[in-house]
């Protein structure tokens, strides 16, 4: 699995999933070409799905909410007559490298939160109509609806069958949705997991693993009834037009950087670093709001999250060896506040609103990549507002002090805004400087008395928003030392440290998804049990069952 | 390493511990044995610990609060001189199998538990005195404490260096209490732990590490001022008398069965079964406070804590190819009740708390047993009050529904007690109940109404009690058929499920331990990068540095 994947993709090139478009409610049918695998070595059977199913399924999940604001509803279906989804594919998961494992679970979660979110953040509710076996990941992609309804045709059932028959966890949130949203009873949800054949009717109602049952020759109608009621409380402007989200410009060198409008990625492959640079805007921040719609995906502040967003999907998926991603900035920090502030002024605008709410989702993303992060404040550096943000998200960073000799670009300075303050929580419902303070609320305070200056290193450290101040003497040499010495630790062991020390704190449905979850399941898609050649996941299909080392650990 | 590993000890036979009792304060030196270590191939330098060091400290800190309630401060120091601990032992961690380093890692991590809960639990708090290099499981040592003064001397020093020089997590809570008890900035917390030298003097005070700082040459009197200072706080009734804990009786059968006094472990090795029964008590409550001190060890609450605790205890270390383990009782209900009222209604008596305060921590040790934990209620049982409390803590149930044919025990009853309804938080600080009922707090509410009441397997089930009530004509069927199922599943992906599935709604400090954190270090301790011929734990002393694969998952 070594070609380059590409998560960039549009309505034209989708060849698994279709979505008609009635009013404010759109019908999603999840209809996978056997043949259609991102890979070669299996078919995808069943509505099973892997990488370039789920590539696609974010394309759509991220459009609805910018070309179709008009839409309340969004009815997630089967295209096929007898099967609902069979989940992850198998023999995908058998043959994928442990790396592509963890990544494909840690992104197909990314995009289930992300519908889950839709609701609450832009009113857009993702209802699942279920007809037909809706197994394992199957039953995860309705997990993460709003609502879900089933079918009482006698036959139709809800189950996660990965424990009994593959040897794994159900990775895409299953196991945690269950417990913490459905809340099912632990005892039952012990049933449940274990029950490979699954559950359906009256118990899967009764138990709470459905919303509601309907009469299989009333299917139909009573999606339709459901998704028009559900339509109705959402009350929205369905006047809104939506933009084009335009295909991103992008150009890779020879030594895998990447070229983007505004982000840059450059890559030391000796000392296994990328280095992500993003500039700040030449243009003035749109004039009116009629400006920022017209602007569309050319707006600074949307064009900067898709690239970067973009980059960080590249790097996790196409550049596994790089493991310290370094965050630079440069130009002139006035703009970048200013196009956030005409975002912040406008919030009441969808647009606007949802452009902050994708930054919301990129920063997310920026959490949870297994890589060290750094932030570089240099001179002539853009830290501000939304791109300081970043700066709360890296596991460390170093600020230039003072001027550096034969530089002329301004000193180093680091800006806060009001973005800085609640726009974009974390996924523990903190903002990252409350994560950051959690031992001294009063610091976020004391910052935000600060919001708006341009802050040199000395206050920069002094206020505690960076993690090192150094000057002209000392910048080049530490900054060198520590990535060498970074370079030289385990990958295994940064990540598990990474992953510990990121979200103090509350833990929410969701840091619980990508710790105490996606955790035990990377420990399972590494034992013999599962992966060995005699263990579950690579037998499957092959008529023989798992063959299981017996001890407990 | 299949030598059988026995919890029992006692102070005469302690090998790397001395305690000192002066008044209401008692000092605790780590001095461990180099050639004392539990298994044969590694020596104990350096103050490091195995398994052997760690359970004399359980014994310790359990006799703590049963001999000494008396003390109001412990005191931990080194009785080496240069050192204060090296963390636990690498060439152990290094050789031992994959199970034995969870295992270890979990009942370590439950001892750290035991004595930071001491404070708020008993009044009785740990405070660390470190000269001397506190490296690893040191620091961990320490960070369980309630308080860590630290010598000024130029050299002394706390330190997390796993990450840089093991390729492991700091398995024993030590990154969680670095963000979540010290809460110490992440970008901090992330210098501190990958820098293996670690951090002294001024900054360790200043960036959280530790809450003291004294100069070296009046280090002895300021700690000695620290604890008569915490101890005067207390304010405890030093005219306390403690009960002698004396030896278990047990006796281990030739095919591995147990026989305890009123604990039975019986084995049955093809279906994978362990069945522990706990007896109900012959005699009577104790008649007065007097009568219980009286008892001490024989009471009959304690006794059946103690022989439970070291039952999982042993079936978790000895008896790993037994993936369920059956929970049983036998007797009268009315007995078990009588015992544990006596203890409710004096709960301000010293030992009936302790002895209660006990029960509490045997049933998290239960929670944390990594084993299909399933409850039989059959006719002629008593689980009753604290005894049904285990039938929560079970991944499920099974209760006996009326008469059973040629059966003249009395039928299956379940009786509820004060005890069920917050005597017994989980490590999520909720009662097994309020996590049962997640989804219905109603139904909590609504069981504690019927507190008191026989309830038969109708309204056991009715109530949400018990996950199955079956008749005589299913009951064998059903329970052996899914023993079998049960046994055919993947150990590793049973384990996952019931971490997952255990512990709804919120987390804690304690649960992050148990879950994020110890999810992420038994994924590391099995990566080739720690593990593996050129790992790090395998090459620790050679000189060499490990070899890492340097993709990130």
């Amino acid at each position: 699995m070594s070609k380059l994947i590409n998560f960039q993709t549009e309505p034209a090139g989708y060849r698994h999933w279709r979505v008609k478009y009635d009013g404010d409610i759109a019908t999603l049918f999840m209809d996978v070409d056997e043949g259609g695998g991102l890979f070669e070595g299996y078919e995808l059977k069943l509505n099973s799905y892997d990488l370039g199913v789920d590539i696609e399924l974010a394309d759509i999940v991220q459009r609805m909410r910018f070309e179709h604001p008009e839409i309340s509803v969004v009815v997630l279906r089967s295209g096929k007559d007898n099967v609902f989804c069979a989940g992850a594919n198998i023999r995908m998961l058998g043959g994928a490298e442990h790396a592509h494992k963890v990544n494909f679970c840690k992104f197909t979660n990314e995009t289930r939160n992300t519908y889950e979110a839709a609701g609450d953040d832009s009113s857009q509710q993702y209802i699942c109509a279920i007809k037909g076996s809706c197994a394992g990941g199957g039953y995860e992609l309705a997990l993460a609806c709003n609502h879900i309804i089933l079918t009482d045709d006698g036959s139709s059932n809800v189950s996660l069958p990965e424990v009994p028959l593959l040897a794994v966890l159900p990775g895409t949130g299953g196991l945690t949705r269950v417990t913490d949203k459905r809340k099912i009873r632990r005892d039952r949800a012990d049933v449940f997991c274990s029950t490979e054949e699954g559950i359906r009717g009256k118990r899967a109602l009764e138990w709470g693993l459905v919303d509601e049952l309907v009469a299989n020759s009333k299917f139909d109608e009573a999606v339709a009834d459901t998704a028009r009621k559900i339509a109705a409380k959402a009350n929205r402007e369905t006047a809104r037009k939506g933009i084009n989200l335009t295909p991103l410009e992008r150009t890779i060198g020879e030594d895998g950087s990447l070229i983007y409008s505004s982000v840059e990625v450059s890559i030391d492959r000796d000392g296994e670093v990328a280095t992500i640079n993003i500039a700040s805007p030449d243009e003035n921040a749109p004039e009116n709001l009629a400006a920022l719609h017209q602007e569309g995906a050319q707006n600074w502040m949307l064009r900067v999250a898709r690239e970067l967003d973009d980059a960080i999907l590249h790097l996790r998926f196409n550049e596994t060896e790089l493991g310290v991603v370094v965050f630079k900035t440069s130009g002139e920090p006035a703009n970048v506040l200013a196009h956030e502030k005409f975002l912040l002024d406008n919030k009441n605008d969808w647009l606007a609103n949802e452009i902050m709410l994708y930054w919301k989702r990129v920063l997310k993303r920026i959490d949870m990549t297994s890589r060290t992060l750094i932030g570089l404040i240099e001179p002539g550096s853009c830290f501000a507002g939304t791109l300081a943000e970043i700066l709360f998200a890296v596991d460390r960073s170093y600020m230039a002090d003072g001027e550096f000799e034969g530089d002329n670009r301004p000193v180093a300075t680091l800006i806060l805004s009001e973005a800085n303050f609640g726009l974009y929580p974390m996924s523990n419902d903190l903002t990252r400087l409350q994560t950051r303070f959690l031992g001294s609320p009063e610091s976020v305070d004391k910052a935000k008395t600060h919001a708006g200056e341009k802050l040199d290193a000395a206050q920069a450290d002094t206020l505690g928003l960076v993690t090192f101040a150094l000057d002209d003497i000392d910048w080049e040499d530490d900054i060198r030392v520590f990535l060498e010495e970074r370079a030289s630790y385990s990958p295994d062991a940064l990540t598990g440290m990474e992953a510990n020390l990121r979200f103090a704190g509350p833990e929410t449905m969701e840091t619980r998804i990508f710790g105490r979850l996606t955790a035990w399941q990377n420990w399972i898609f590494q034992r013999p049990n599962a992966v060995g050649e005699e263990g579950a996941l690579r037998r499957y299909g092959s008529g023989i069952r798992g063959k299981y080392d017996k001890r407990r650990v």
